[in-house]
């Protein structure tokens, strides 16, 4: 049996890693019936016509909107409160308007005044993504057993936000609700503070006068390569988290910097009862992610090691010599 | 054609991540004849007799080293400077005595004293890891394309500093050979800093009040599961490498510092151009890493992504309603 797609028609604003992404994993799980499509760029657009991951790509973000029940904007989050007033005219009633944003007080502050009386807005956040950006760089599978986390206004249809829930449950994501200040604290923690420390260390080494570039790429694999990974991630997007985000950023910082403090003071003093301390607590973090289902279990992520230079020999030696 | 073992007798002290993927390397690769394997606890001896990847397993260092060619000190930097003073009466003449340690200068002032006349010390430093440690975790491709940076002292033999480079090479590795302080200043920003930042940050999501522990699990797949991997390395090798290299890691934290203030002040000032450019600067190091083969090219890691919950469906919808 072939239950009704749960979307008749789904909207998306933007096709980059999770615009793109959403139009693939909806497609793939049958929950929408129609995708139409819809991204600022020529470039863009045209190449959503060659993936066909949508069934209508639109030149205006009012074409796209015309009869959705869902509009989904997945645009960094500087430019949500232009977008929802551009669109405002064209909403139908009763359809759902939503984000994906990373950080949300700000883009309920800039959108919802735009969303019509009748038209429902549901901010939401999946808790993904790649170091990839772009329409060619989005899969069906980004979101299956990631947290996608909505922050409904108060008073919000409770209809509306079951639909919304039952749209990321089918295309694989766990849903939590939460308010959107509270998001963003916990989120200036768990993205936003790795994001920006991750951008200074790749930073600080690109401009060593001592260590040459060609001695940082080399020699990456100590440790720091693991931080480039998302300190190359999309420059646009994240100028606008921390442009949004500035208070719950600046506080976790704060704590950072006073640990940071306390673990270069045990260093100066060469107080090693306090670093193997600390280093063994952080252990088990790690084991509760995994544990989640949150990470590979697998050492190094579960990167790729190549084979041995030679041809295996059999073991012929143990024997003779024991 | 079966050469000869490059190695006749190949004497390792520590079995735990390093000292495991040697072994299991050099047998694998046929580099040594015999594999001698020795470490402090019984219960490790007893679980390498298991693992089976040496050819003997021997109770003290000393029984371990005789008539050895090639000695590998495979332990934390801290205790290098007792085992060297330990080992030391039983070592062959024209044996070469190397290590794996994370740091060189401090290894080269603690050992060094130690070395019989007649005897070659070679200090190595393969840089390669996982987050897993003791004689399970080694694998025999460890090392394969990563690089080992050999410290000869000055007026060290060539003939043995070729040998351990042949050595390293049929297992894998590519060699670079500088001095112990460029060494130390390299890994301070390759990865003791990023290792000490990432120790850091995963203790503060740890210990904050308003995020729960549950949340910074839940929402980790953000940014800040890629520092947990190498905040649950070894705690007593990282604390020796943080007591060992004072000084190199000092200087590194106080560029970061600098780096970190000035993004800071970007952020707290609303500055979207100077965040927008320092995040696109940061993009090319990756690319660079990628390149050289020091890192996977495929998005986050190449972790594996689960399948979709739903079965998929065909694709009836498109045709009808465009």
């Amino acid at each position: 049996m072939i239950s009704a797609p749960l979307i008749d028609r789904l909207a998306l604003i933007g096709a980059g890693l999770i615009g793109g992404s959403i139009a693939r994993a909806a497609r793939a799980a049958g929950t929408a019936r129609t995708i139409v499509v819809t991204a600022r760029s020529p470039q863009t657009r045209r190449r959503v016509v060659e993936l066909g991951f949508a069934d209508q790509v639109t030149e205006t973000s009012a074409e796209a909107v015309k009869d959705a029940d869902l509009v989904i904007v997945s645009i960094p989050v500087g430019a949500s409160g232009a977008v929802a007033k551009d669109i405002a005219p064209y909403l139908k009633k009763g359809a759902i308007v939503s984000d994906v944003g990373s950080v949300k007080a700000a883009v309920m502050r800039d959108m919802a005044p735009h969303i019509p009386r009748g038209v429902h807005f549901v901010p939401a956040h999946p808790v993904a993504g790649t170091e990839d950006s772009g329409p060619d760089a989005g899969f069906a599978e980004l979101f299956v057993n990631r947290w996608c986390i909505l922050t409904p206004p108060e008073g919000a249809d409770p209809r509306a936000v079951e639909r919304l829930k039952a749209f990321w449950s089918a295309i694989g994501a766990n849903v939590e609700t939460m308010t959107p200040d509270h998001h963003d604290l916990v989120l200036a923690i768990t993205s936003h503070l790795p994001h920006l420390i991750a951008y200074t260390i790749v930073g600080t080494a690109n401009e060593l006068g001592e260590v040459t570039e060609s001695e940082v790429l080399k020699f990456s694999a100590g440790g720091f390569r693991d931080f480039t990974r998302i300190a190359a991630s999309d420059p646009t997007m994240w100028r606008d988290v921390f442009l949004h985000n500035k208070d719950a950023v600046l506080e976790m910082l704060g704590t950072f910097n006073e640990d940071l403090s306390r673990l270069t003071r045990a260093i100066r003093r060469g107080d090693g009862e306090a670093l193997f301390d600390h280093f063994t607590r952080t252990r088990a973090i790690r084991r509760g992610i995994v544990q989640l289902g949150q990470d590979s279990a697998r050492p190094d992520f579960g990167r790729a090691h190549g084979g041995l230079p030679m041809a295996s020999l059999p073991r012929p030696y143990a024997s003779d010599d024991d």
